[in-house]
């Protein structure tokens, strides 16, 4: 089977770029062509994840296919947006069918899940494996949530359980072949496409937290001039967690870890979410009182 | 220099990330946000280049990055679209600093050139050079130019001379740094943007030339289920390419060599480019009546 056969089978097939409103012309051109609701605007984001860095070497092409495109909707999710498509950049040391087939296959799941098929892409030969994927969804016209609106006076909150991504990591380093448990969190990071759109009306800022907490409610912090005190108490941990690590390294994972792929917002009040703490002047993230080291995960 | 400090300092510099009017929010945030003008259609393509395969090992990240922008534009042109901007999500290495100035550099040229910004991208740590682009622009809502509407009776138009990529490939091979004559046209295959938008209202349909001119008619024949008869004598090679090579190679890289991103059309009459054949019954490329083998470039 050659590159186009490979990609009519698997990719171009009615599972995955299935047809979706805003998309006009799909695969088979130079361009995919996508029309956006009047009054609203597109927003996209573009992630790269590369083996043995991004996901452990050995992983299954399912769970990898799994994870690329969680990450990369969780962006989505982080500016309320509802998903349109997305298109996929994939550099393969070699044309495998089975892998092909089973890539496809987790692909097929989320891009389901969330209404996303797949519009357009590349396929390229290298000596690592390599998958870049751009999402795109659209929001009303200035009604999307940034990371530079949070307000002095503002309550933190999280959308979920923090620590499970990075306490996952040891988990399939281990053994990447493993799915259930902790592990699901790393190869099926669910993005939180409906949470984000329920802040929409309430969110001063946003994002979707995966370097780690610390280190993401400091980009907040940075993009809107303001300093935040989070309670180390209210820390939502997930049973999971917390029967696999003691207490303190599942801190360390929920404050530092990354990989969670929940929201954190700020908000004058708080209609959804768990709160963690409150905005206030300054440019520093305070736990309890004190500064904690930053070493939330680090690109190079 | 940290990946945050890199980034800021090279990729969201005012002269690489500079505004545009459909361009609401750039890098930063989780996603950036365009908003497409009323009546108009968003059209966008993903492409990657993987170092030692897309060019050769030891190219300047200036000619690498020329190169690059050049080809995934050309996508852009082949549709009539007027670019907004681009998303870059690059694999590198390492960071070197002075690679990624070198690198944003030639970026910069380009974009200037066709007044298409950076608005958003991810950089990653990875063992091998890959650079994914995607690119975005728009067209009047029905008016892209698509594969499958060519015509038995119209004619087939080239943009430009053909086989200078190809001829310029086996000398950038022998040494990746030369930069003028044929390797230019390598490094810097500018895209044909004007002349895309230009032919918009008489093209029945359109591609760019990045595999070889029988591939990709070949494309445009399976599309729109249609034949072509090729005039070998009308084929439009430059000096430079015929001063190099003797006329057979010559034809054999015009006719099967990538890399020329010019653009072949379809048109029931010419107002602009070069015609080359016309578009028959059948479903085959033939020139001067003989099937001829199709050697074009193959991805795998």
């Amino acid at each position: 089977m050659n590159e186009f056969q490979l990609i009519q089978t698997y990719f171009n097939q009615a599972d995955l770029s299935f047809s979706h409103p805003n998309i006009c012309h799909s695969i088979g051109d130079d361009c995919a062509e996508l029309s956006i609701p009047s009054g609203k605007n597109l927003v996209t984001s573009i992630d790269t994840l590369v083996d043995g860095v991004h996901f452990p070497q050995g992983a299954s092409a399912y769970d990898i296919a799994t994870r690329s495109l969680c990450v990369s909707l969780s962006d989505l999710a982080a500016m309320g947006a509802v998903p349109i498509g997305f298109t996929l950049a994939i550099t393969l040391p070699s044309l495998n069918e089975q892998w092909v087939k089973e890539f496809s296959g987790g692909l097929i799941e989320i891009a389901r899940m969330f209404n996303c098929p797949l519009f357009g892409g590349d396929t390229t030969k290298g000596p690592v494996l390599v998958i870049t994927i751009q999402v795109h969804g659209f929001v009303a016209r200035g009604a999307s949530i940034k990371r530079s609106g949070a307000q002095v006076g503002d309550k933190v909150y999280v959308s979920g359980c923090l620590g499970d991504g990075a306490g996952a990591l040891p988990i399939v380093l281990n053994d990447p072949l493993i799915r259930s448990g902790l592990a699901q969190h790393f190869y099926k990071p669910l993005p939180r496409i409906d949470f984000g759109q329920s802040i929409l009306p309430y969110a001063t800022s946003a994002l979707d937290i995966s370097d780690g907490l610390i280190q993401d409610l400091g980009h907040i912090c940075a993009a809107s001039e303001v300093g935040m005190e989070i309670d180390i108490d209210s820390i939502p941990m997930s049973e999971l967690l917390l029967n696999t690590y003691d207490r303190e390294q599942a801190l360390q994972y929920a404050l530092n870890g990354g990989d969670d792929y929940q929201l954190a917002y700020t908000s004058s009040h708080c209609e959804n979410g768990i709160c963690i703490g409150r905005v206030v002047e300054g440019n520093q993230v305070l736990v309890d009182g004190q500064l904690i080291g930053n070493t939330g995960y680090q690109h190079f």
